[in-house]
């Protein structure tokens, strides 16, 4: 399968600064970056996504894949990112036909990071149907160890969003963003740049955001049937979930968790 | 004053469902609503936004406001909200001029809740100069005591974000959404229909949520020079708020706090 060439464009990912405590003392502390990131396609501008930076190529794939601009990885011939610049240049092997009709109808969604989606997600839905696929209690809880011991920025500087990718309690990669939806996109750009065709049948989501619709949405787009967050859920995230028979795991800490929609699929003891 | 005419179409903000327990119990508990709010302004769709339900018509009027795309209240005839057809319906009295152009440049960014930013927001933040405002260790400590006191969907439901304007330690509104940004975009919906021209000069802002480069800019576009959040911050927010001399206090909670610029704004004893 033709790869697009991707570079390495990360960048550091936290940085220092002093802060006034409480106490009237200066105070070293460690902040997560946020960079402005503009991604044009075919020369043409399409968007300025605000990132933490970790891996920005993947980002910008997982988006144009997520947004629906393009259908297979191999309409990607290269994303060139340079931080100097701000700027990540995709290059498309056929060129993306009427782009800008299909970036015109904007949904401002609930997500942190990046919150917006192009186009008619909400119509998709209903024709999206979800592998068979099943969690049982003890993968559970080794999905919420894993990530509990996880390195991470969050703990050194806080104020990101954390989402991995797990086969059973194996996590397969791990990601984080300024906003949730940059990590999960970025899950869905690194998905797409495995060597087999990756689908989301055996896979189950983890991430620290809330459960909102268009989390909902991205994870049966990607075919995962399983999302185990740290964090609750919204009604329009449960009623999609339900529609879709997606499985919605909230409140994971410890061995404590609430199912709010496709409990078939969680096997408890 | 001219203001315009709002309906008053608030939804219910919670559902209760049944959720699978780790006992393998159903648990009935509270969740946070989620709908989509299409705005049509002057019988064009501009966007949808994702929103608990709260305050609709406040929340239209201050993305508009936020967003650039009107610059007074009185510009706005009406807004009518009809959550049957989850629509938004704006009058303005003049038109918006070049609104397709206006809106055709995204950000989108690390919000929690409305990620979209039209135009060229950076590009204003140079132009911005911020009042001259203090705030005092008591006055910090009374807000963050009122906003732990403060009855909300948070407490019962979870998964949202609050957000509240204060005059020193006094609430004057508070805001709740599945947005931090939706928040505050409401509360300058609400500035924008006071009787007097409120100004944000002797405000202060609270936030749940993280501060981020976006929370930054909008408060400094809405003129509050002091921001206090319960979480942190990140280095694009901390530098925009360093050159704006805007100050930014996290990790408000009990009597602990971080202030990560501004600081001569903050009297300490």
């Amino acid at each position: 399968m033709l790869l697009p060439f991707l570079t390495q464009a990360r960048a550091p990912l936290t940085c220092e600064i002093d802060a006034l405590n409480e106490s009237g003392e200066q105070q070293r502390i460690s902040i997560p970056a946020e960079r402005a990131l503009t991604v044009y396609v075919d020369k043409r501008e399409l968007v300025t996504l605000m990132t933490l930076g970790a891996q920005p190529e993947l980002l910008v794939l997982g988006f144009l894949r997520n947004q629906r601009l393009v259908t297979a990885v191999t309409e990607v011939e290269s994303i060139t990112v340079d931080w100097d610049v701000g700027a990540a240049a995709v290059k498309t092997r056929q060129g993306i036909a009427d782009l800008e009709a299909r970036t015109a109808k904007r949904v401002v969604t609930t997500g942190c990071g990046q919150g917006s989606v192009f186009g008619d997600l909400m119509a998709e839905v209903d024709s999206l149907v979800l592998p068979p696929a099943n969690l049982d209690q003890s993968q559970l809880y080794g999905i919420v160890n894993a990530m509990r011991l996880q390195e991470t920025t969050y703990k050194s500087a806080g104020s990101v969003h954390g989402c991995a990718l797990f086969r059973g309690a194996q996590m397969l990669v791990f990601v984080e963003d300024v906003g949730r939806h940059n990590a999960i996109d970025t899950i869905a750009g690194w998905m797409w740049m495995q060597d087999e065709a990756m689908t989301g049948q055996d896979k189950v989501f983890y991430t620290t955001g809330r459960l909102t619709s268009e989390m909902v949405i991205k994870s049966a787009q990607m075919g995962v049937p399983i999302v185990v967050s740290r964090s609750g859920i919204t009604q329009m995230g449960q009623e999609l979930a339900q529609r879709l028979g997606l499985c919605t795991i909230g409140r994971a800490t410890n061995k404590r968790f609430l199912c709010y929609s496709g409990a078939e699929r969680l096997l408890l003891p």
